[in-house]
C-alpha cells in the first residue's frame, strides 16, 4: 500500500485512480470540479480541486506521496513532470507532451527519480513488446497498427472520439516519421492506406500518422512503422479537408474577420465527433516483431481487442491506456524496474520479466493481449 | 441594326456584346473598369463605366436603345429588370435573379413591354424546349439533366466554376422541388444520385438540385426533374461538408469571434474552384421530353456537348448561356416573339418556330443540340 497521486481526473485519469485505489492510497487533482465530482462515492479516493498549471500547487499536493501519476492535458504535461521530478518523486506519465522529455534525464539523475513517460497502450505498450524483443533478438522490422472506434458506424466521418476533435486533425497533418532502410524518413500523414480485416469488426483502414515517438532515437532497427486506423472511407473525407484547406492553421480573412481554418473545422466537428458517455467503443491494436531469434527467422504478433466495459461505465480508451500506466506503477512500486532516469517505455520492456507481468496485470482486469509467433 | 444595352460586362455578358455587335449597335456598361478592359479592341462596341446599383444611372444608359440584355450578378438582377421595365423598354434578361420575376407582370403590361427572364441554357433553352412540345403533345414527363465542368479533373473536388463558390453551394442546400405524380414534392438537394455516361467524357453523376424554377408553376405536367451533373465522387465530398456543419449559416463562436461556417468555406473554396481564364470546360445537358404525341407514346431528347473555345476564348458557360439570351433577343427584336409581359422561357418555345430559330442561331455559332425523337 503507497501513497499515490494522480494529476487529472479526465476520463483516463479517473479509470486510473479506481484501479490503483483497490490496493493503494490515492489523490486525485484536477481544477475541474466536473472531474472530481464523477469520482463522488469512491470512498478509498481523496479528491482536491487544484489548478495544476502552478507548480506550487502541484508540489504542495505531491509532498508526501510516493509516486505521481501524470494524467493531465498534453500541453501542459511537460511541465508538471517537471516540477513533480523537482520534488524528487517517482513519476509515471501518460500525458503525451510534446516536447523532448529526454531533456530532464539529467534533472531525473540528479533527484534519483524513475520517471516513466509516455506509458500508455500506444505510445506505451508498443514500445514495451518491442522493448522486450529487441533485448533478446535481432528485431528487422516493427510494425503497430493501432485504432481506437466507436462500434457505431455514423456517415459521413465514422469517428467519435474522447478527446478534442484538435488532436486528432494534429496526427491528420503532422507529416509521419518512420525508419526504412536504417533511415529515419519523412511521410506525409493520411498515406500508403491499406485494409486489414479484424474478427470483431471486420475491415479496417490503417493510414501513416506519426507516432513512433521515442522508438525513432532509442532503437537500431531497419524498418519501423505506425499506422493509425479507421473505418474505410474515413481519411478520404480528412484527405479532403485538408486539401480543401480545412486544416490550415494561416488566418484568412473571411468577412472581415481574421480565422484560422482548423479553429472553426474542430469547432464544427466537437459536436460531429463527441463520444457520448456510454456509448460503446473499442481499441484495436496489432503488432509485430520481426528479426532473427536464436538462428530462425521469426515474427511475433501481439493482438488486442478491446470493449468499452458496460459494467464500470469506463471505456476502452481508458481501459487500455490507463491499465498500461497502472502496471508500470506496479514494477515501479515493487522495485521489478528501477531505473533513475527518464524511461521510455522500451526502457522498461527491456528488463526481463516486466513485459511479463505488465501483461499479467492487464489481463487481471480484462485487457488481453493475444501472442503468437511464427515461423 | 438595332441599339442595344447589354447591363454587365462579366464573362457572359462580354460574349453576348460581342455576339450583339456583329450587326447591332451595342453598348455594355459595367462598373467595373477591369471587366470593360477586356472589351478594348473591340471597335463596334461601346464601353461605359456605371454603378448599375443606382436607378438613375441604368435609365440615363438605356433611353435611347431599343432593347436591353441583363446580365448584372443575380442578387441585383431583379432591381435592374424592374428599372428597365419602367422605361419601356424590352428586356432578355439572364441574370438570375431569386425573386419571383411574374410580381412584375402588371407593370410589364401597363409600359407595353416585352421581357424574357432566366433565358439563358439552364434555366433557359430547357424551357424552350418544353414549351414547344407542350404546346403540340400530351407531356407526360420532362427531365433535364445539366452541368458545367473543367475537362482537367484534380482531386478532391474534381471541380471548377467561373462564378463564386458561395452561388453553387446554395445549389447544393437549397431543396430540389420536382413534380412527381403531379404534386410538387420537396427532396433535399444532392440526393438520388446516378451514373450517366456520355461519349465525350465518360461517366458523370447527376443529383437533385433545385433548377425547375418558373415550370413549377407555368407547366401541367405529370413528373418533372431536373439533376446537376458532377464527376462521380464530387458530391459525396458535398455531402461530408453539409453533414459536417460546414455549409451551416448559423454563426458559431470560434475563438471568440461570430462567424457562418459557409462563409469560412466559400471563402477557402474561391481559390481551389477557380477555373483558369483560358481553362478548357464544358457544357453538357441532355433533357428529355416524353408523352402522347398524335396517338403514339414518344421521347424526345436532346443532347448538347458544348467545349471552350480556344480560338475566341470563349469560354462553353458563356457560350451557351449567353446564345440562347442573343437568339431570344433576335425573335424579339424581329418580333417573331411579341407577347407583352414577363415571359419565361418557355412561353417562347410555345409559339411555333421560335425554338427551331433559337436552334439555328446557336448553330451558326457552333453551339449544336442534337434531336432524336424515339418511339
Amino acid at each position: 500500500m503507497a501513497k499515490i497521486v494522480v494529476l487529472g481526473a479526465g476520463m483516463v485519469g479517473r479509470a486510473m485512480a479506481m484501479d490503483l485505489a483497490h490496493k493503494h492510497q490515492v489523490t486525485v487533482a484536477d481544477i475541474s470540479e466536473e472531474n472530481l465530482k464523477r469520482l463522488l462515492g469512491k470512498p478509498d479516493i481523496i479528491t482536491r480541486k487544484a489548478d495544476l498549471s502552478k507548480k506550487a500547487n502541484i508540489q504542495e499536493l505531491i509532498k508526501d506521496c510516493e509516486l505521481v501519476v501524470n494524467a493531465v492535458p498534453g500541453f501542459m504535461g511537460y511541465k508538471t513532470t517537471e516540477a513533480v521530478i523537482e520534488m524528487g518523486k517517482n513519476i509515471v506519465d501518460i500525458s503525451f507532451f510534446p516536447e523532448n522529455g529526454l531533456e530532464l534525464e539529467q534533472l531525473a539523475k540528479e533527484k534519483g527519480v524513475i520517471a516513466v513517460i509516455d506509458c500508455g497502450v500506444a505510445p506505451g505498450m508498443g514500445n514495451v513488446i518491442l522493448g522486450h524483443h529487441n533485448a533478446v533478438m535481432e528485431v528487422e522490422s516493427y510494425e503497430c497498427y493501432v485504432g481506437g472506434l466507436p462500434f457505431c458506424r455514423t456517415l459521413p466521418f465514422q469517428y467519435k472520439a474522447p478527446f478534442s476533435p484538435i488532436d486528432v486533425i494534429e496526427e491528420y497533418i503532422r507529416p509521419a516519421r518512420y525508419v526504412r532502410n536504417k533511415q529515419i524518413i519523412t511521410i506525409p500523414a493520411l498515406t500508403e492506406p491499406e485494409l486489414m480485416d479484424f474478427a470483431e469488426v471486420g475491415t479496417l483502414q490503417a493510414f501513416n500518422t506519426d507516432g513512433l515517438r521515442s522508438l525513432l532515437f532509442t532503437m537500431d532497427i531497419p524498418d519501423m512503422i505506425e499506422k493509425t486506423m479507421r473505418y474505410p472511407g474515413h481519411i478520404d473525407y480528412m484527405k479532403m479537408l485538408r486539401a480543401g484547406g480545412f486544416f490550415s492553421e494561416e488566418e484568412i480573412e473571411v468577412k472581415g474577420k481574421l480565422i484560422k481554418p482548423i479553429d472553426l473545422t474542430a469547432q464544427l466537428l466537437i459536436d460531429k465527433w463527441k463520444l457520448g458517455e456510454t456509448e460503446p467503443e473499442f481499441t484495436v491494436m496489432r503488432i509485430k516483431v520481426c528479426g532473427m531469434e536464436q538462428g530462425e527467422k521469426v515474427c511475433w504478433q501481439y493482438d488486442l481487442f478491446d470493449r468499452y466495459d458496460k459494467v464500470t461505465g469506463i471505456s476502452s480508451m481508458a481501459r487500455t491506456t490507463g491499465y498500461s500506466a497502472t502496471s508500470a506503477v506496479e514494477l515501479v512500486l515493487n522495485g521489478d524496474y528501477n531505473r533513475v532516469g527518464i524511461s521510455p517505455p522500451e526502457f522498461i520492456g527491456a528488463v526481463p520479466g516486466c513485459l511479463e507481468k505488465m501483461l499479467a496485470y492487464q489481463k487481471e482486469r480484462g485487457v488481453i493481449y493475444h501472442i503468437s509467433r511464427s515461423l
